[in-house]
């Protein structure tokens, strides 16, 4: 966690709801009726302005927003977060998650204490934290034909055919392997949580420079995860004729062929998340993972 | 890789011999003999004196060895490396592996090679890599009852018993988990391809500043590795009644009892390694763990 | 394996090669010479004449083979046997499987030694395997409107859109879970060496009258694969508004919608495997999976 | 499961409770005194009587148990099972077990529904499973040196030193490999939820005639758990000069060197287990491994 000793200011504040949905209806109304008494300028994302009919506010995309506002309040789920951060990822507008439903990952102000918890930020009292993005590219015959952000991860799989995929990786131009496998999953910490998690790779802590690299049901059963520095550069080349997927924290995506190459690099951009008091990455993690979090007396 | 361009220069060199081996007599004569043609001031471990009876040199304990030689060529494999390392953590003495059977992740000057590559790092072409050690003490009643350093890991795990054991992890203080299984591996990026891989740990590269947290047969089926920061302070507690075993590297070992704390941090000294032209991390992951290393066409 | 005692009599044998493979020209006109001049009436499989422009004996589809021959033999790999099996099911025409390529798992003859062990088998030196099989059917809406069988695996996995599936399993009629996945796979103990065992399924040796069910990345980590009993029905729904995709030993597929029921029954057919002596199922495990296989002495 | 159809008559009935517990006294004093009033001759196991100071009942040693019970009931948790199938293995007197705790695999009985059970199965209102045992003997030059039986699992680990060890495994005499290791759970069916889960065993229903092996943190990475049928001879040498020890379901062991064979069997003896109404094994499994256990509406 980085100290905030220069406290930022939260002039012109973002919602964002989660897409079309109108369950944050109410708690975007009262979020922002609260924000706009305080003296705020308020901007309510387009999309989630028209799903739910929230009205008497300034409406802005998604672009707008990131060049216009102070902070962004995200009411909704880690999916919403992801998309938030992956589109105005570019302008490092520091994000606030008020969590919808299940406890999330990254939105860690619980949907009943969300004024409380706000105004903590708003005065100051929060934590800052850089969480690290990918940038991925695709490369047919040298041009550039795909580019995306992720903050989760870069997963290249299997297509349609639902065939086992070859390809070739190297790291800093030097040879890692020919994996033969349902795919690989690029991760950042973020991610280390989220799919990856399920593919058997391990948790990296968000303060670790890693980016993991964990194969899907890997043909040589001797293949493990690998974690490489947060610098590195990872080409990803798919062997002919294989056709794939790229998908990008499992939102965007794009078909690509044998002999294209997926490029992914650390994002020159960091995602700002803000954290309330009484944020515990590792609490999130027992809560999340069910582990057991009763510390016993010795 | 570290540049190095200030480039060492290597006037006192020691040879350290797998231990109470008689098989590496003869490349160590070898090598002690074109070393001192060369001008170089050669010094022989005692216990490898001991063993190879290897005559004409000056003898020198790990001790005098860290405090005099510029550089240290160990023949062995990597137990030998690993002792090496620990003992004499200190000096930064550097350390050039030969590898005297299989070949080692971190001996890696083949043995058939042996004067050709250690002529190239004495003329400068080598690249040098340090490598993070582990710190690890017992505090019983708040004294320090046991000290060591590990390369690769420290692992706690069940005694003599054999009966599933438990204890609390904080990092940082913080509270991570209560483990109950039979043990825990807390290990480098250099011990990750060592024992915590066997417990289905993550490889991490030897350039990411993490440390791994490899729980052995845990009883919480969620419960999976996790990578920190390898700035933290990571304190396991003993849950009483239990009783169980500190190891360093596989090499020292320590029991501990209900309410001791073993304390772990990263130590403020390095191992320096030098490798001659030709080295590759990843080449070497490929052959000690057979993935296919041929790059395919395409 | 069960004793031979009843010698088969072996008097029309097929011969089927490798899909649209050339390759195999040479050895199964070798084979097809050699056999007729024994006094045998041959068949070659109609696909098979085609790709390899085989004259001068009597074509048959694999269902003409199905019902004439005494005997087959599948010149290709384990892809070869499987199709040649589920294709050929009903029948229970021994197998008999000579390899083209890498040692398969279950084409067990080598390339070099086909005619002397052909002759081992013919003359009744060989051992009989019964594999058990899978019958698939997916009904929608109380009809059936897919089914076939499998010798690997019948695989329940997410479709075009890439996002995890849900779905609930019975087994038998009794709840089992709900389980949020890539997928599933439900394989036979020979299919355990297939997809299954790269998803880190467990091995069960043909012996077993299991059948595997093999979680793909499931999103509650304390899953686990499950091996129950080879008599049971396994029923899975696909829960709404999911797409998924059924495979069947990844050569047959079809498209499962929300509300679909994947029924899965061992098959009343079973195929039988012939083995020319020598034949190890451990040692082709060890071959196949790279496991030291050199007896130490002790 | 089995039919009842020959209903069982429960005459005598023992009562068996926790190691060393007092806290069973109060439900085995409510067990024993209902029990007395609807007529049945009651033994007290007599660590039990002892521990719990219950008095006015035949007290009997476990020996006595198994020639004289017509049923004999648990009141503990896994353990107490364990060690009771264990010791009264030789004359399969069927079991029901009261769960005092955390429910258990094999406890099947809440302690808050216990007399309402009980009649249960006094009345013939219960399913009766077999389960599988082990046999396990340590051959030493020839002679047998140890015995014991194992509901659960039979360990091979290495001992005080705690390095790794080396042991050839053979199956029906046939050569399976070489496996250098921690150890090697060999597990029955019941055995497959308990230690070998925790390292990434399979689980086996218990109709399922096999027997798992699953490697403790082996060092070939492409090593896997394997089931075989449960009428194998499985065969283990331990390979000089390792020392080893041997674990039966966790409570007896035996210390073994190099050149020592373990030999493990299915017994000839199963345990019965009684289950009344409503016991499910699927139920059992999500309760204990936090499975989703809800069916989801679809």
């Amino acid at each position: 966690m980085e100290s905030n000793a220069h406290r930022r200011e939260f002039r012109t504040i973002a919602l964002i709801g989660k897409y079309q949905s109108r369950d944050v209806a109410e708690a975007l109304s009262t979020l922002a009726d609260f924000l706009r008494e305080r003296g705020h300028t308020v901007l309510i994302e387009q999309g989630t302005a028209g799903a739910t009919g929230t009205a008497g506010y300034q409406v802005a995309s998604l672009d707008e927003i990131g060049s216009r506002a102070d902070l962004a309040i995200v009411l909704g789920g880690d999916g919403t977060m992801l998309n938030t951060a992956r589109r105005i990822a570019g302008h490092e507008v520091p994000l606030l998650g008020v969590n919808q439903g299940r406890l999330g990952f990254m939105t860690d102000i619980p949907r009943g204490h969300m004024l409380e918890k706000v105004v903590d930020v708003l005065e100051g009292r929060y934590e800052e934290e850089g969480r690290l993005m990918l940038d991925a590219e695709v490369l047919r015959c040298g041009e550039r034909v795909f580019r995306n952000a992720a903050l989760n991860d870069v997963v290249l799989n299997k297509g349609d055919l639902g065939r086992m995929i070859e390809f070739q990786v190297r790291v800093d131009g030097e040879y890692l392997y020919n994996l033969r496998s349902d795919g690989l999953i690029v991760c950042t910490p973020t991610g280390s949580t989220a799919y990856a998690l399920s593919a058997n790779g391990p948790i990296l802590h968000p303060s670790v420079p890693g980016i993991g690299m964990v194969p899907l049901c890997p043909h040589a059963l001797s293949n493990r995860p690998i974690t490489v520095g947060d610098g590195c550069v990872i080409e990803i080349t798919l062997v002919r004729p294989h056709d794939a997927r790229v998908h990008c924290d499992g939102q965007a995506r794009f078909d690509v062929h044998g002999g294209d190459i997926l490029h992914i690099t650390r994002s020159q951009h960091r995602v700002i998340l803000l954290h309330p008091p009484g944020y515990s990455y590792f609490h999130m993690l027992r809560e999340k993972l069910h582990w057991s979090d009763a510390p016993k007396k010795h």
